[in-house]
């Protein structure tokens, strides 16, 4: 069974989440669609719901992150700014820097797992 | 404005987790009550939540982590085992190593982010 270490970085403003796992991935769909709309529903959220992300990130940062364009033929689409690429980069680069200094100590700690996990289970804690 | 990394780790055995924040907590906090029901109280979640949780992560590893005991005047406690406390120690501090290293990354993130926060928000991404 394979086992797996997920660093997961949150980024507090005050109470607020500037940029975590989902705001992160939401800004990469945005990138990749053209599209706040297009990136909620690949990540299985309302439009309403990735425009909340939006705005608290654009809030959290010196900078907006995502730029909305209204109209066009295509109805409207959004890109991340430069500020938007670069918090991503940083982002990444930060998860990718924790999981790199606990290799060892996962190494070891796979002793410690059991072979397969216990069933199907809904908890995500 | 305070800002705050909270590095957040998970580690994945096939699709369960057999530990992460919230089930760190609650080993935490059923070392410190002697009890599944008063660790899931402190926690606000049930006694039926606390216990699904402490089921899964009994079976993602090698041996059990809470051991319960059913009876007594005191209606039953439950407390850490050996591996208990062994996976609790690892988590803890493979936790801090991660937050360490980026420690110098982090302090340069800082300034990209705003002075103080958007407004109050009920996300959690």
């Amino acid at each position: 069974m394979k086992d797996r270490l997920e660093p997961r970085l949150r980024i507090l403003l005050g109470a607020a989440i500037a940029i975590g796992p989902g705001k992160a991935a939401l800004l990469e769909a945005i990138a990749e669609t053209g599209s706040i709309a297009a990136a909620g529903r690949r990540m299985g959220m309302s439009y309403r719901r990735a425009w909340v992300l939006v705005k608290s990130m654009n809030g959290c940062f010196r900078d907006r992150l995502v730029e909305a364009s209204k109209g066009g033929s295509a109805g409207g689409g959004a890109e991340l700014t430069e500020m938007g690429r670069e918090v991503l980069r940083r982002y990444r680069a930060m998860e990718a820097r924790a999981a790199d200094a606990v290799v060892q100590e996962m190494q070891a700690f796979r002793d410690l797992l059991a072979e397969q996990p216990p069933d199907e289970e809904p908890d995500r804690d």
